[in-house]
């Protein structure tokens, strides 16, 4: 592997607009993975330190994805006490760790749908927004007892249209909306299940925009609202605050017009109270806890 | 004016998906008064009824747009007096009557706009959701002090693009964003402003879809949220239930797979809980009553 060809890969990671958080932050895993084992080598000391950096750079790479940004810290500070005496030792060794985690990640993912079908009843109907792995896979599990699914779009890249695909392959029932649509037709599901970017510590939800309006219409129309994630979405760096991503306005698709600036904020941020409960590896916690503020700032080409 | 011109004009508001619901009642008037001028006439008691079914027809040709129902029955009403005893005659009172309505609903347009200017200080910022003649003469009004514009785009045939378009030619900034993140920008507007397609005797809002999501994070954030739009806009057929309009889902542009049903109802209801003040061109009706649910359902489509 070149560096160009390790640059090119953090950058895919930082620009990619499809995939959910849990698969990024396996591509990152990867990527160090491949960069452990093929990267160009002369001195082991400087050669770890370069791993140190990449992990760095990668964890740093999507702000609004906590475990992008979890999971290549993870990896770091599991290299930092490797020993740097033998070059191809610590190639096997880094490479090895990466594996690891990116296992423990589809395992915790598995896990959180298999937790998430002790909410599913037969036949229900299932609204969701944007793609989420650990919703897939809770559909995965959940299409043998007939569940049906409400989907919305997910403007600008309509990533919506992707999951569509993959649950009618399924043979689950779709219905595909606009996000505009999602507050009428939230009251045609039994429940909304969304996954995350990142979980913060309150347990308010970073995930792609629009999710707020639905669990607010949820609310409303008292549907439940579930968040189903693995605990790697939980927001470990707590000395800065979160941020919401920021991507090009041209994804809009919309008219270039003088005096008209296009705002492409990616994620928003629903508050605790809005949820009533998260579900990850570990089982299912319901809301107890009053709301608390979240203060947030968009981050990017604002 | 041909029987066919007739009926492609009739088809022409049955289908539009940009014009707002006080434009087409004009068209619709407008389209009446063509035809009194010049449709062929033998003998004038059938020319006579042949214009009362044209009203009829015509209001009842987009069942979410009070406007349309009320300028066609208020126009069809007028011409049932009339004596039929002279086709001259008759052609030209019948087209006048039209027009007079026309300026009617203009007039009121202008005046609810000045009355908005009421709740609008100098550099604020106004939301916005979908195209509203009233809207759009409000900003006319309000640019000369400095407002700016935040403008969902409205999902599917974006006619947020036309509104700032014309906004940004009056020297307006205007920011555009998708309908999925009016949750995160609402807060960057001093309040919400839209138009209606219809309201409901409880001052529930027929209006694109995407208002009602708009309305319920302008609440949860505090925004006031205001309707504006002339009198004609309230629903007089009490004795049928109002119906939501659902639209070509060709129109959102996604992939036809099979088992995906792709929905496209165009309107949703905000109920009257979630509305600050009404504004017409009468004056300001700031809410005091408690919330009444609305019953609705969909049509068309379904």
């Amino acid at each position: 592997m070149r560096i160009s060809d390790l640059e090119s890969g953090i950058k895919a990671i930082a620009s990619d607009r499809v995939q959910g958080a849990s698969e990024l932050a396996r591509q990152g895993l990867r990527l160090c993975a491949d960069w452990c084992r093929t990267a160009p080598a002369d001195d082991p000391h400087v050669f770890k330190k370069g791993l140190l950096d990449l992990g760095d750079r990668i964890a740093r790479c999507r702000p609004s994805m906590a475990p992008v940004h979890n999971m290549a810290w993870l990896w770091r500070d599991r290299v930092v006490p490797l020993r740097d005496s033998d070059t191809d030792n610590l190639r096997r060794e880094a490479a090895e760790i990466a594996m690891g985690l990116i296992r423990a990640s589809e395992q915790a993912t598995r896990e959180a749908a298999k937790q998430a079908q002790n909410v599913i009843s037969s036949h229900q109907t299932l609204f969701t927004h944007s793609f989420s792995s650990t919703v897939l896979e809770t559909f995965k599990l959940a299409r043998l007892r007939g569940v049906q699914a409400i989907i919305s779009e997910g403007r600008p890249q309509c990533e919506g249209y992707k999951l569509a695909q993959q649950l009618s392959a399924w043979s689950i029932p779709v219905t595909l909306i606009t996000d505009a649509q999602s507050g009428y037709f939230v009251n045609n599901a039994h429940l909304v299940m969304v996954g995350a970017d990142s979980l913060l510590p309150d347990g308010s939800v970073i995930n792609k925009a629009g999710t707020y309006l639905l669990a607010l219409a949820a609310q409303a129309q008292r549907i439940p609202f579930f968040v189903c994630c693995e605990s790697f979405k939980q927001r470990r760096d707590v000395t800065t605050p979160a941020e919401l991503e920021e991507m090009e306005p041209d994804a809009l698709g919309a008219p270039s017009v003088e005096g008209v600036q296009i705002r492409n904020v990616y994620f928003d941020i629903t508050p605790s109270h809005l949820v009533t409960a998260w579900i990850d590896e570990h089982g299912i916690r319901f809301r107890e806890t009053p709301p608390q503020p979240t203060a947030y700032r968009a981050s990017g080409r604002a």
